[in-house]
């Protein structure tokens, strides 16, 4: 049973998903599975344990859901969403539902059991992006989807229930109030200044460099003015674009240089650390527009949410940001 | 250090509340201490272990700061805000910072180690509501805040540092984003229909009563129809108000009970999870407002929060809030 249903306070749209009659269990304490690659569901020789896959890039001449790939893209074993069905929304009373429509997809970045993306070769980094861009030009040919996310778990604390590296797709048939609320932001900020506040928070991190911890030609990353975590990074394309999948090849190669290298220097500075990370796009009706700036959020989970954040939306950071930037800048 | 700063995109303000120069740790390690009452400083004799007492309930001839209390409120040893400085605010370029002034207390719900608002005596447990209610009206004539929260975080997964029944209070010089967002939820729904929203819930769940968990004169508790986690609840006062602090006697002692049942069906049911509990009121420079009805979330922590969740503020919850109440009526 999978079912949408909508807050009518605040808007918010939560994903109830059950299975009737099932006793409560205390879900908090379930390890990811430590599993060896002979057990894992995302090794090679193990495709039959995964749903078939949706796309590949493997050698010539390799069978699909056979040994070969280098990145595999499954739908997710246990879909918070599914991809049947119809987007009609009904009311009860006050209350407003709609089905379970939406898909949920597994990119599986490496065959490697244990190799996480700053110790891949440069061509298969790049192509942990390219099936980004690729599954989000697909999924947005199907005219119920509205939004698009693609993030990353990492850890247990981070959520991840496997080890191997893999990141995660939802596409969900409303625009989720977070990004609302974060393309509302932007374009207030437009419709007063006229220009897009995160071009504006580039060229103030680039001219007083505290913050930034590392630049190439076509990105920069930076511990954000208001870092809601200790060593949150944010890494922004220096060309203005609001859409992701709009991203060209030589920019594709200059982002996965980005992201090897600060995740590496987080991997190094903190031991390895669970974290989030988490690309913010465009909504998919929307096209192209002045106002919105597509960027990586990575935040690494090294303290509690509590009771505090929770209800205010107001999050206490116990380290700077301009120190994170420096404590990163000089891990080599 | 302390200072508060705003996101120019979202508006959502952080505080950054750091030691300089302290080397990056990974903290989320970081077990409560699971104390005996020899050592813990909110039990009785081991007053002079935490800042003097801003008010307690206490037996007459007692000493302040000394034993012979059952409700005592003291100031955060580590608060994420301090009590001294002003509300001015400067820019540095695109962003804006305050200092980092604002309030932070705990409220000590019993002079016992271990026992909990359900297992205490109902003079006792009123005595809890009493003191939110007077620290409440006490700090609200500090002209410097805008926004008071009153929260309770249990067990380890919920924040919670020290296991010593306790409830903590921040005072705000700004209203946080969330309560922002939910006021104006509200108040959208009140100039489109002349009805206040949450008014308008409590006659839907009563009238079909299959997410209410329990019910008495003054308030309902219920799984709300978007639940966040499994087994929320929101316990609400039947009466329309916007301000908590207005509470009436005969109120508190109702709310005292239905909050002691549900606390203690939770317990019982789930065998004492981890949860956080948030008082919800309108700010406190908003006079009686027609749109806006206090009440209290409460949230176990059965589930991790992971990507999905932080870049959407979309929820996936594997229990229907319907079963939820229905396993939570059982409970005896």
């Amino acid at each position: 049973m999978r079912e949408l249903r909508r807050d009518p306070v605040i808007g918010r749209w939560v994903i109830i998903s059950y299975e009737r009659g099932k006793r409560p269990s205390v879900e908090y304490e379930k390890e990811p599975e430590n599993d060896s690659s002979k057990t894992c569901p995302f090794c090679p020789g193990n495709e039959h344990l995964t749903s078939s896959e949706i796309i590949a890039y493997r050698q010539a001449g390799t069978q699909k859901d056979k040994p070969g790939w280098w990145v595999r893209v499954i739908s997710n074993k246990y879909p918070v969403l599914g991809i049947e069905g119809s987007i009609k929304r009904y009311g009860e009373g006050m209350y407003d539902r709609m089905d379970g429509i939406g898909a949920h997809e597994v990119i599986i970045e490496t065959a490697e059991h244990k190799k996480e993306l700053p110790d891949l070769d440069d061509k298969r980094a790049e192509d942990i992006i390219w099936a980004y861009r690729d599954r989000m030009v697909d999924l947005k040919k199907d005219m119920r989807f509205e939004y698009i996310l693609i993030f990353k778990n990492r850890g247990k604390a981070a959520g991840a229930t496997l080890v191997h590296p893999h990141s995660q797709l939802i596409a969900l048939p409303m625009v989720p109030v977070r990004v609302r609320q974060e393309q509302s932001g932007a374009k207030s900020y437009f419709d007063y200044k006229e220009r897009c506040v995160f071009c504006d928070i580039i060229v103030q991190e680039l001219s007083s460099p505290e913050r930034v911890v590392s630049e190439n030609d076509d990105f920069v990353a930076f511990c954000p003015f208001a870092s809601r975590f200790p060593f949150e990074m944010w890494v922004m394309p220096k060309k203005h674009d609001s859409q992701f999948d709009d991203i060209q090849k030589p920019e594709v190669s200059s982002l996965t240089q980005i992201l090897k290298m600060v995740l590496s220097k987080l991997n190094r500075l903190l031991g390895n650390p669970p974290y989030n990370y988490l690309l913010h796009t465009s909504p998919l009706r929307v096209s192209k527009v002045p106002y919105y700036h597509w960027h990586i959020e990575i935040m690494p989970k090294l303290t509690k949410v509590a009771g505090f954040e929770w209800g205010t939306g107001f999050y206490v950071n116990p380290t700077s940001p301009e120190e994170a930037a420096k404590f990163l800048r000089e891990v080599e």
